[in-house]
């Protein structure tokens, strides 16, 4: 039986997915097939040079990466390996973008006090 | 509108699950949870000094590891960040323990070559 | 006796660091830390949501993220956890920018072809 | 100019090392071209199915996972990603198999616990 709990209704997950035994070491083809699905997604995401981040609720988040591992396998990608990381909080929403500015208003904030020394 | 592609019938997942904000820097009390958790699941788990790796249909697999956080966050944790490497592969069933046979089986090999060489 | 053989003279890895047991679920404050530690090191390196990737010799790389470590344990934070996904590659050198750029282009050349076909 | 500041003295670090662009999907060779490796090095490590976890300075366990990349490549692996988790603290010291150890003896006095109650 399987517990009657919940999964978050938000997280963010950055995956970095790894296709193996393909001939070339490239991996460019299957990232973009990747992002092309998650534009069908209707998921908010964003590609940078060591990953993807997505994202939503728990359960479409994890769906959307697992129908990427579906997707190349159906290509013809016999075995697939992601490294996901992934946040969930109750404290307050917090959006992807939302943690890069909060770092780098820290950032200017410092340097501000510094030229005031 | 979300893709119609299914998600992998069968993975192995490996989480590292980190409370944030926690009054203490022990954890061990969070891991003895999700392993309660996980034993409800029916799921097949394994916890090592890096992480609990399960094995199991990509959505059971992830919910459970979704549940795990929802679980935490209602025991007052405000924020937790998890770490999740997962495999799947569709040129042959393998399971979680029989990975680490084959390379000691390998490993076996190449010390009897050795002193037979 | 370690062994004589060299590490990569070259690498990328993106790097998401995690202090626990802190006070606050925020790690705002340390990752500009990180972020002021990293600029001294003399390493290409950027932030985006979900950690900092960050490119040089695989000695140098390492080293300064063993520092970021040091640098918070210093500031007080008693326990750290990061996760590293660190890639080399002997085939051609490839900057972090050109991973993104390469995507782009298959997906840019993707839509052309579908406008055409 | 490099900071001045050290690596940590200890850590205990995680890693699951993944060949890209070789003619199949298996990676035991490869594993256990690491182990054979590790074995060599002199720190304490342990394969699980998920990576290996190794134990010992910051300095020695990164330069082990780095030597262990550069052989692969010498092995004719073009491209190499590895996931690292890496722990460190300073409020004590806990080595690999004691993390376990604890949330076991977690486990069992809940179930003491309940069978009391």
């Amino acid at each position: 039986m399987s517990s009657p709990l919940p999964t978050p209704p938000h997280c963010i997950a950055d995956f970095c997915l790894i296709p193996l035994g393909t001939p070339t070491a490239s991996v460019a083809r299957e990232i973009a097939s990747v992002q092309r699905l998650l534009k069908t997604s209707g998921l908010s995401y964003t590609l940078h040079s060591a990953g993807t981040t997505v994202e939503g609720s728990w359960d479409d988040v994890m769906r959307v990466i697992g129908q990427c591992h579906e997707m190349l396998h159906r290509e013809g990608v016999v075995r697939i390996q992601s490294d996901v990381r992934v946040g969930t909080r109750v404290d307050r929403v917090q959006g992807m973008g939302e943690k890069v500015e909060r770092v780098e208003r820290l950032l200017a904030e410092g340097e501000d006090a510094s030229r005031e020394g």
